[in-house]
């Protein structure tokens, strides 16, 4: 059941359009939009990279701004290389729908369980409102009864922690596998990379890498994002060193920025740069939880710059998880791993699931 | 804050419709009654307790059916003190909502991470269709592009994996700590007892008892209702003591049931008897699991014979879970203790949660 | 089925609670409260009255406001009495639900049609855009296929054109007929009042009074509220007179002073004085449909000055009406009466509906 | 915006597949599908004709039902005809979004109000309990309140009372104006053809037609539709005669024959036989009532033999009318002509509304 999108760089068209939309920031990912029709496949690390080989993108270091000058930044071929030469797709077979979650084997969660000291655990999840919550009692005769209760919402978005399936997102060269999502995502559900993929649990060794202490400050700024070599030498003074498998959380301190008074929404924000995909693939993570997302504008012009991972290298990801408490057991306890448990809900058909992560120490 | 409900033996009425209830079962606890005003308090553990010290109750043994002439059978005397004298109101603090969840101390959850050997992993979840699943896509210039969906559901009832709060239930004497149910539900959620009291997650020693293969049949059968007695014969059996704080999974084999054509709804049915209750009460379970729920009719007339520890001893529930293929791997592992995973969304005001638990061995 | 609630001034109590609660503005009707316990019953017309027999209430006209030194206006007591010694509760019958809907007859009715000369349409309806909206499509072999829609929503509030049933609203005296909303209203849908009771619809003679036309504004500002008698001279000033089982809408011009900057909220807010109620009840109107409510502040501390019809007088409502266009069309046709349609839907235990009205002329 | 679907005859392929598929009845049409994915073009009454000419379809009248070989039943090119030749694509222009209500102007609304005589008004809906119907009560200080309900729905199908908008069905000519669904029809909404556009109200003349009534049984039954040629004959009966714009109601009996057993679901089924398609474009019918539907099978393997009156014609459908008490008023009063109001909510890119439309003698 080859799809008709994999089709890489060979295929792809160098159309116009495409390098326009180079320089269009990722802000409207969440925004519905009215047209669903097909559009030419030109806006993908593919097409990046297609552009810069004809010298129509701008070197990486000819920005202006000082970030942009620091001399670790990759060019766009590089940058377009981490995701279009290093997919994972077929890694685990062509029809495999369960990503980087299958390098958690049961011998990667039974030594999760043996990090276990305390026992103390410690919540990931956002205080959980669903939009529509309602309730329905029912009085017996004598005085007994029992209320039920309806919740209705869409989870995905900056309100509620959930865990993305790998058939959330695309590019223009496709899904996860290269699969085409016109033909599976119906209106009835998802049929490919649907979050029952993942139904006994995620399960794993957790890391979190704390920015904000490392930097001395309370979060991160805009205009100066999370770097994939940043997240190295975070590890590496924490005494911490990532491993297959891992779910790895990497705290930004979006709550204490959202406090001070920080917008921490759709248009331009702080948070994580596209060099942290090479930096989780480089050490096959196989979730990703996160406070802050991807850091806007992207200079390379990605649609995705790290959601990309999820559907590139097949990555969980753990969204808009509440981090600073665990930040703060972390340094209470000392250590920065821990027991990781994230069991999205058996959903068939669907595109992730609210989830209540909790580490255990 | 102390309710109005809170009344006990001391201010219960005799009244003769609470005795007429006696023999009524237990049916309609789901279906919606269009009344909801305030009804006499006479049908709970006390009202059965003072009916019977009244002599208007028939003494157990008794009734016509084989099983009720068991000797082993208690009085309804003894059934009722269960509950009315073994209540866990107030053990851990007026004002405590975890109730049993309590005895998952930190070092029991370290200790249950300690029984993983092999890391292997079972749901105890079920498919999950939520009844409203509706789709939105974002294209986006260039070929790529998002999905979300929407959930809406009630997930009490028999068809999604649950947990139900110490709120989701009542009788005459009340909720959880004897709280009024018509001061603590209100239309916009409930005001205690919510299931956001165990959002650091039910982490815990798993017992599986499976009742089929100890009887060397299939599945439980209606009229033949599992009991407390039978369930120390089967932790014997299975070389498994209940330690205070367990999650206590009891399969009772309803999917082979439905399979052979039984029905499992809101009339009779195969299921639990009472005296399991003072098992989970003797035990200190912290949670139940189970497939089949309360056998009906329940010969003593209780409107919740074992719902009633939720609300009575603050034991979490964790209703129409999957057990067949926990089972099967407990036979296969020659283990029926294991790790116990359940983390229940962190629903404000909520009555309970779907939920995907894990049990790691 | 005689209500607790039918308690009028004889049974009224005096506490403090209530009259210290006059001077509290209706600003949070549609506010969720959390606590739905039982609450003396001192916040009503009635309880208005008591207080102002007892001396507790400064006079009208003492007021610092221009506006109410007007010495057109009435004093607490008349404005009391408007609500309590009018009060249509059994006019129709004790278990009547249908209210003044009972004035438009069959012949009320053809005569309205026989109003109709040029079958120029109006629609009174805003855009309904539901909160829940999605699409399930089915594609079938050949390609044919069709596509439905969800559509969830709480109409009621100000953003989907809807009509009020009588039980949508309450005060301390009761619902409509006087039952008792602890009563009627389950979370199972309400028992009395409701919506179906006018599902043969709502077809009547209509009349519009423009009162910014007749003020030579835009619209009705804050601090000068439209009163009965301006309605009265508005319908000398247009040719109409107002007959029992009119169908009344009242134009403010919402849409202008939104479009000017105008918050139209729950806070302060220009629209309909109390007054407004008396001229309604003088002529037997059996629909009141505005853009704007009830202006707030209440000099009288009413909860519900104008929206009290629904209750005290079994009026219809049709709340957050369109008119704008209703109004321009009045103008051009020269004319201030026209057919008036308003067909709610039947809705089963509803507290009321979207609606479409049209206007015929 | 010409839509690449509008194509007729001369692009339309002759695939085996679409020939092949003619026998299929029009069971599946609610059915939700997985696949969405593009369908070659091959079924709907162009490839009806087209598989005609070449001969691969039997000749109408050689099928063994003693019906089919009613000499008045049509060939299999007349059928096709009656949707190809005479569709009204572009007769109001080629961006009209209204169809045959068009025909529906301000003098024939005006003539439909002079047909009223006494009043009495009759609702063509059935109770609409919605799907999710909950409640939200406020309770202020003082003792008033008010409550809010949540309606969600799918009313699409046979349970709600409903008018279908034109983008609602298509074949694989296209939707209403030859418009593709695969553009027009997105997660976010319809861009076509949607309910809004006939917001003013359908008000315009109705003409009841009493098909038991004229055959002198409760219902009509499985195997014997109702035919075009014998709805003119009940129409010449009962004295009526359609004209241009006239709402058009067919009563079957559906109630009876539900109540006496009979099944009416997606299966095979009593009701309306292509033929009546004819009927209705003959007369410029603008609204299509009926309390049955298609009648099932349909002989010529139609996906919609009744209901293609929506994309090929531009009729409104009001779809599982409740029509049995609007036949008994029409004896009655021995008139079958009425002032027909139908007022769909004015949603926005919605495929239909919710409705309860009035006639009114």
């Amino acid at each position: 059941m080859a799809s008709s999108r994999r089709r890489f760089l060979t295929t792809m068209g160098a159309a116009a359009g495409g390098v326009a939309g180079l320089g269009r920031g990722a802000d409207a990912w969440m925004a519905p939009t009215v047209s669903e029709s097909p559009i030419p496949d030109t806006f993908s690390s593919s097409a990046l990279l297609e552009a810069r080989l004809r010298g129509e993108l701008p070197a990486a270091g000819a920005g202006t701004s000082a970030l942009q000058q620091d001399p670790r930044m990759p060019s766009a071929e590089e940058v377009a290389s981490w995701y279009t030469d290093r997919r994972n797709w077929g890694r685990w077979g062509d029809n495999d729908q369960k990503g980087a979650v299958n390098l958690i084997t049961p011998e990667k969660s039974a030594a999760a369980a043996r990090l276990v000291q305390t026992g103390r655990r410690v919540s990931m999840s956002r205080i959980f409102e669903p939009e529509q919550h309602f309730m329905r009692k029912s009085s017996r005769e004598g005085g007994s009864g029992a209320v039920v209760d309806y919740y209705g919402f869409i989870y995905h978005g900056q309100t509620i922690t959930h865990i993305d399936a790998l058939c959330h997102m695309w590019d223009s060269d496709g899904m996860w596998q290269g699969r085409d999502p016109d033909v599976e995502i119906t209106t009835q559900g998802a049929t490919f990379g649907t979050i029952d993929a993942w139904s006994d649990g995620i399960v794993t060794r957790g890391v979190l890498l704390d920015v904000p202490r490392h930097r001395g400050v309370d979060h991160v700024t805009p205009g100066n994002p999370v770097h994939g070599w940043e997240l190295a030498d975070i590890a590496d003074a924490q005494g911490v060193e990532l491993e297959p498998g891992d779910a790895l959380l990497v705290y930004s301190g979006k709550d204490p920025y959202v406090r001070g008074g920080g917008d921490y929404g759709g248009g331009d924000r702080p948070g994580l740069s596209v060099t942290c995909a090479k930096f989780i693939r480089d050490h096959d993570v196989s979730l990703l939880g996160w406070d802050m997302m991807d850091a806007r504008p992207d200079p390379y012009g990605l649609p995705y710059p790290v959601h990309g991972v999820l559907f590139n290298y097949g990555v969980a990801l753990l969204d808009n998880a509440l981090l600073e408490p665990l930040a703060e057991a972390c340094a209470e306890e000392g250590r920065y791993e821990f027991m990781f448990m994230g069991l999205p809900l058996k959903v068939a058909r669907g595109t992730g699931s609210p989830a209540n992560p909790i580490a255990m120490f």
